[in-house]
């Protein structure tokens, strides 16, 4: 069995096979939504009924378009080989048709205007993931579609053909099928895995960043785990060898002390892209200042967990508390991290076992059932889909932890990067960035003054206190108000802080802004990237520096 | 009765009086000592008896003097009137005989060498302090002095007169008269109040500083407090307006589980003079990198004396635990500050009531025989001689902590000042210094290597994760070995870090060496001091940057 099916197969057995068809369809229902009818998360045994369902507008079209373009015998078992009587387009032509209003996919070699049956889908919006793109890797999992009569009616929907040069191998893509839907005002960084913005106007919109609107990081497909029967391992590794397993329902886990916090994520690699542009090329996702949201969690402290399941609190010194999520990679290994036992068991640092997000459930691209929540930390450390946590004397193995989220000095390379010997990134540094204007903007000066937005961060559990603006290029500073900051006080701060400045705006036609933060421990921003330059371009906390344009 | 005689009243209050001589001079036995015999901190009752006690050596050299200039009964009765036959010397060649070898000190007009005199200072060591200087102030305060018989055998020491420009009226300077005796290897920045670095050389040489080279910040004179009758008062102010006050002595407030915490203190005004210098004035002591030193305390944690006082943990927001010493200023007014109640409480805080440095009784410079230690904060936070903790709805009311150690920014002046909205300054940021080779200094080179040595230190509880050190103005970082830290893990780490690297010296004659470090939370210092310049030169941490002279 190839790494490919096997990976399919361990997906697919999270759900519980409810019926074989007679032409050798499996079909599943998923038991771990909470959602009523056909919702977009709900694939569901409808779609196996496809060509039986179908509304009766929709057989109207069906008829009418076979009447229009009689498609041969092949053509439809088949679907998508050439139509010589069609027009070409190009994927990239394809892919603008991505709403609702003009609604194309592509099959093989097929292109086709499917914005009519939208509202008819058996399987409700999940059909936009595929929005402009492909329907194969979809199909290579729900294989229901694989039918005559949905051939048939796919194909009632030619429009075209795609360019060859644009045809792909979508044989490997089946693992994202089941992606979950995204609000399309999310600023996508890369689809797969699914990486993207939270935009700058809804940062500063909302203090606490709605659900649909935080920004994702995957490293992975999304997995797919029931709240019902999901468990989470707690192995605790004894100096003899031994082990103590605890393995916890939901419900068990509950039971613990439930607390909030209210805290932010931010990727280590946020505002990457200005460290890559302003000194030299790193590797990593191109995010720039919206791989940060804030939010409010809720769920059981891990220190109340941890002491729960025996952890010896008295002999902590070396051991590391190992954080694996459901979600795995290519060649079948679970996303893995650890964080040290003596942060883990600090009070101070409030790290939760969350199952809600701003008081709703989490939603599968943020971990449900169950997520790590590291405030302060890095995100990568606050692990989705968490499956298991394990006591042990060594930091976790895994190619995210061990070479990855280090940090170097910037005269460090690939070449000379020792990544055994650089601490792991744990707690992030002091930032800030401009949300409003943005870069490049045209702004209209009132009463000689411009509104500039944005918000301010730093990790560990510190505060901001202050937000400083300069129009002059740090000539003059003047101390932005802030207009949204939690009341907790440090070390146990963990959100963002919200500003705003009316900054006098000069006669010039340009404006350089910048803006620095200072927090709690009075650490303050780098003004420049230069010296904090690293290969993989992360803790980027120089001033953000944007340059306007003034209307008056 | 005058402010100063208040004081003076006040201070001598502290000392139970032992004996009233026929001419009215009172002498005190300082019951706080544990010292053994005639330390120099032990003026003692002996100071009496000088006339008595004087060794016979001294006795035959009183004679000799006497027999080779005999001096007038007036002149003995008053001593120091100016003796026209004798030469004179400007207060500057005087402060040159400092030491041992070479000792002299000035009286009214007198120039005395008492080199020979020192090993039969009933007194002790203590006579060391008048070091160059005039002595009226020590007798000012020690009045036993004040006897025709040490009037003659002080007049027996005479070798000049002081210069009429340099004639300074003493009588307002007894409080400073009971100053301890500090290691001359202390680089003093001010003498009253006494404020000294730790020599750069002395900061590596000793992970925890030895207490006589800690580095020393007073505010006032230093108090001499009683450990056996000293009292610690910790008022509660209850909302219906009544206190709840319990009062322990030392040994009641040693029941609690002691503890020990390794942290450095750091003067917020540490490197002031790189801000003074290479931005524009700021107000202050001008510390260079010296008001940083490191060791171990020991005592009981706030958190649990506030706790055995009954302090509503459930009700701390906007609360704050106001510090008193017992230092008073010339207005009679205590040196006081204050700290959230949510910091005093925080377990990974870590503040202690401590007695104990380097495992021994406090010094008198560093608040016996109680302090305040708030580790990873400014160290004005960490009270010395404390004799009061009250939990407020304000924070403390004076002007220390009121008007001084709050940071604005680089654009805000004395005249925009608004000390009452900008937030008190509790942890300090990360820094680091180049304590050898030192500003100026002519190295050789060994090898194609210099060697650079120095601290790193990162409040809030951080640890110096990295130090950086560039030899090329920022172009090349080498990362240095670190040779001493702590192991207490982040967010509970408060100590120092000392590092060492072997730097490639190129074949310049002259060299600029540039060290930053790094900390847990990935904080990083600012390379210039431009935008963190503010008006009282406070948490200056930008990159350390020597220049040095290189030899082969």
């Amino acid at each position: 069995m190839s790494i490919k099916a096997f990976l399919l197969l361990r997906n697919v057995a999270r759900y519980r096979i409810v019926n074989f068809t007679p032409i050798g369809l499996r079909t599943f229902s998923n038991r771990s939504r909470d959602e009523k009818g056909w919702g977009w998360k709900t694939p569901g045994i409808a779609a196996l009924l496809g060509s039986v369902v179908v509304g009766s507008a929709l057989s109207e079209r069906l008829d009418l378009r076979q009447k229009a373009k009689p498609a041969t015998e092949k053509e439809v078992i088949e679907a998508g080989v050439k139509r010589p009587d069609l027009p070409t387009y190009r994927a990239e032509e394809v892919s603008k048709h991505d709403t609702k209003l003009s609604f194309w996919v592509t099959y093989k070699q097929g292109v086709y205007d499917v914005t009519d049956f939208l509202p008819s889908h058996p399987g409700g919006e999940q059909i936009l993931n595929a929005a402009g793109l492909s329907i194969e890797p979809f199909w290579n999992v729900y294989g229901m579609h694989k039918t005559e009569e949905i051939y048939k009616l796919l194909e009632s929907y030619r429009i075209g053909n795609l360019h060859e040069d644009d045809l792909v191998d979508h044989s490997d893509e089946e693992l994202w099928a089941r992606e979950p839907r995204r609000d399309p005002r999310l600023s996508v960084k890369t689809a797969r895995p699914f990486n993207a913005e939270t935009p700058p106007k809804y940062q500063i919109l909302h203090f606490d960043t709605p659900n649909e609107l935080f920004y994702v990081r995957q490293h992975m497909p999304v997995p797919e785990l029931d709240p019902e029967t999901h468990r989470l391992s707690v192995v605790i590794k004894e100096g003899d060898g031994r082990e103590r397993r605890t393995v916890l329902s939901m419900q068990q886990l509950q039971q613990l002390p439930r607390h909030t916090v209210r805290a932010a994520l931010m990727c280590a690699g946020n505002r990457r892209t200005e460290m890559h542009q302003q000194v030299k090329p790193v590797k990593g996702i191109s995010w720039t200042t919206g791989a940060i949201s804030n939010a409010v969690w809720e769920g059981v402290y891990l220190r109340d967990l941890l002491i729960l399941c025996g952890v010896d609190l008295d002999n902590t010194e070396g051991k590391h508390v190992i954080l694996t999520g459901a979600d795995i990679d290519a060649t079948g290994v679970n996303f893995s991290t650890s964080i040290p036992l003596s942060l883990a068991l600090e009070p101070s640092a409030r790290i939760l076992l969350a199952t809600t997000m701003n008081g709703a459930p989490l939603p599968p691209d943020h971990g449900r059932p169950l997520r790590a929540l590291v405030p302060g930390a890095a995100a990568v450390r606050s692990v989705k889909w968490l499956e298991s946590i394990t006591i042990s004397d060594e930091e976790s193995s895994s190619h995210w932890h061990r070479k990855d989220y280090r940090s170097f000095n910037a005269s460090v390379t690939w070449e000379t990067a020792d990544f055994s010997k650089a601490p792991p990134v744990y707690s992030v540094p002091v930032t800030s960035a401009i949300c409003s204007p943005q870069h490049g903007d045209t702004v209209v000066v009132k009463d000689g003054y411009i509104n500039v937005q944005g918000y301010a961060y730093s990790g560990g559990g510190a505060k901001v206190t202050r937000v400083d603006v300069s129009g002059d290029q740090g000539n003059t500073w003047l101390e932005a108000r802030i207009t949204a900051a939690d009341a907790a006080p440090p070390p146990r701060h963990y959100s963002w802080t919200l500003w705003e400045l009316q900054l006098p705006a000069s006669i010039q036609a340009s404006m350089e802004i910048w803006v620095k933060a200072t927090d709690s421990n009075c650490n303050t921003q780098p003004e420049k990237f230069n010296d904090i330059w690293n290969i993989r371009g992360i803790l980027g906390n120089a001033y953000h520096k944007i340059n306007i344009k003034l209307k008056r």
